[in-house]
């Protein structure tokens, strides 16, 4: 008989957002007359903006025209969306990059995956907690750890606890690590790296030959232009960092699927006989041979939101949603509990009452309120006694939640 | 220094199709008159058929409004898909599967290079040869080969011939592997398995107890309802197999991207400890941790491949490229080639001549016909004095490239 992959056996019960969708679903048939309010999974909920709609129509009269007609797109990515992104997403922020150093892809969340597999298969790992689950469990399942222990902390990886003592920002540890996964605007706890919170892990990096993989994926909703957007703002970065970017949460193309990743040309591995190797040229054989492009429609979807009307309407959307994020963090504070962040990510990380775990915080938000979030545990140990609220929903039901939690809880 | 992953250095130089795409731009650079005829990749050339255009347009209106947005897909595909492909790829030949059993993804090239990852480390691998490449590949990336030897045969991998002596239908070997490749109507050699060629491999691999990876990506072409389309329409299949299908080529959906894989509940694997494990679950477990589902509008626009507009437009689309293959068997073996296939599959596969290898052929096509094919070689050992034909153009492409190749070779 054939043998499975034994390391899936080692993941935890559930991927979180699927757990969630079973105790969600679970109370709703239990309950049909509740009228669930929905701010756990970070879906966007406002409709894709003019200037993309028209893009989108006029990509599909493309295909639909043997002279304008697109077969396989190019596996990096077309020209007028990768020349966008050099000039929106770097030039404008003072870095240089090159179109070859830019992979145009179908999602953060595959990239972020998949990255590790230009890696050596005993690189030693860091990740902050808690922690987007995808860093870990695609690191579990290609075999890189141990066991899980009962807090759910793999064996074989380093966990640097972000809490409330050291305002969610871990410093770099005195060891090495390879591969170290690192995210700002944070996804869970919505905290924002400074210039200077980079510059120490780059430093670090560079130190120790380490690699960051850096997740950027919520650098819209970044509310202050002194904060850094990407980390090749910081000096030496392009040497030592990979770059995960999306255009998921910036321009609510959660169900349209497009981001990118950066990987420098500068940036090297070590090969087998410890020549250096560049890690770009690996990528590139990665998703040549396991992906086959990003759709034609798709693509040119991405580049409507660069022109000057998309940006405009993408730009309003985030201001909508970061609003979204003031009223819950205020009226989460005003129901009495500790509320962090909201103010440059659209997420409200907030301390679960006294003695109240996580999950037992979402059974009590969804059955005294029927409003849905994210436990603090489902993204890592360090995540109990925390709680998730995404601002992605619209007015008037952030309104309602607010109301109800403060009739609740309050 | 962060050590790379060392499996990358025993892929042989550059994937094929980036290798022909390169030696393709030197010669246009070189010639800059030639009007290349590219037979070379795969890749469809008509547009998209206007029922697709339609579900499209009202696929993006649909992203335009807030009442009906959608914002991240269920991970394996929306109903109205799932169910289309449960009726007419499925129930209309006889064959029973639930929706739970069906992923939709991205692309036929990234699941059957992604399905590997739920199996053991030290899985033993079986390749007809020649055979599409990322079948091979993505095991020498995921460590379950040694070195290539000259004739870029991976250590570890049992390769089966297909070539004239056997009909390109090379029996089941007498030991057992765990995993065994198969592809129907074949890429590259277009030769398309029988029911008994199929029922010859359901039964070596349950007597075995291996697993087939069935590739169905051309079954479209099949002009002879009595052949298998699907390998479930062999008694015991789905117990198993796993299929792999996409609308690539059916529909002209290369630079659309959409596919499907069925794992059937019913398929075991072994765990750890000697017990059978359902293959779906991990499936689904893979595809929840490193997947984020394909886009609402391109999933609209599958689904209008199977309305009664849609299902006779791409017959059409089919219709047209099958006689294209027809002329250009017909026309090659006027010039004095022995050509093969054509019949069920968008590719000819023809010998080169007597004392030419397929790269020195390639090239020779290109500099005395300026047309682009793809050397048998390419696609491994076996392929060698072979080259493959692709149907994929216009009517007057096909003709002027007849014209040319019967001109110079004929």
């Amino acid at each position: 008989m054939t043998r499975i992959n034994e390391n899936f056996n080692k993941l935890q019960a559930g991927y979180l957002f699927p757990e969630i969708g079973r105790r969600t679903r679970a109370f709703a048939e239990a309950n049909p007359d509740a009228q669930l309010i929905r701010l756990g999974i970070g879906d966007v909920t406002l409709p894709l903006v003019p200037a993309v709609i028209e893009a989108l129509h006029a990509a599909v009269d493309d295909m639909g025209r043997e002279e304008t007609f697109q077969g396989y797109p190019p596996e990096n990515g077309y020209d007028f969306l990768v020349d966008g992104i050099l000039e929106h997403d770097f030039r404008a922020r003072g870095v240089a990059l090159d179109a070859s150093e830019i992979f145009v892809s179908d999602g953060s969340k595959q990239d972020s995956g998949n990255i590790q597999e230009i890696f050596s298969q005993d690189a030693t790992l860091l990740v902050t907690d808690p922690v987007y689950p995808v860093y870990v469990d695609t690191n579990v399942m290609a075999g890189r750890t141990g066991e899980a222990d009962e807090a759910g902390r793999y064996a074989g990886i380093t966990y640097l606890p972000a809490n409330a003592e050291n305002g969610f920002q871990p410093e770099p540890p005195a060891e090495r690590c390879d591969l170290a996964y690192l995210c700002s605007p944070n996804n869970p706890t919505g905290a924002v790296a400074t210039r200077e919170n980079l510059s120490r892990w780059v430093e670090w990096a560079r130190s120790h030959g380490s690699i960051l993989l850096f997740d950027a994926a919520y650098d819209a909703f970044i509310q202050d232009d002194s904060l850094p957007h990407s980390i090749y703002e910081i000096e030496g970065a392009q040497e030592c960092a990979i770059e995960m970017r999306s255009f998921s949460k910036r321009a609510g193309f959660t169900g349209v699927r497009c981001a990118y990743t950066v990987v420098p040309r500068a940036l090297r591995g070590q090969g087998p006989n410890g020549e250096p190797v560049a890690l770009r040229d690996l990528w590139s054989r990665r998703v040549a041979t396991k992906f086959n492009g990003v759709p034609y429609i798709v693509q040119r979807a991405a580049a409507a939101v660069f022109s000057d009307a998309g940006r405009q309407q993408t730009a309003e959307q985030v201001a909508h949603y970061m609003e979204n994020a003031r009223l819950i963090r205020e009226g989460l504070q005003a129901a009495g509990f500790t509320a962090y962040a909201g103010e440059h990510a659209p997420y409200i990380w907030l301390e679960t009452p006294t003695g109240t775990s996580s999950w037992e915080f979402f059974d009590q938000l969804l059955e005294r309120a029927n409003v849905v979030g994210t436990p603090g545990a489902g993204f890592g140990a360090s995540g109990e006694g925390y709680f998730r609220i995404s601002a992605f929903n619209s007015r008037a039901n952030v309104d309602e939640a607010i109301r109800r939690i403060q009739a609740a809880f309050g």
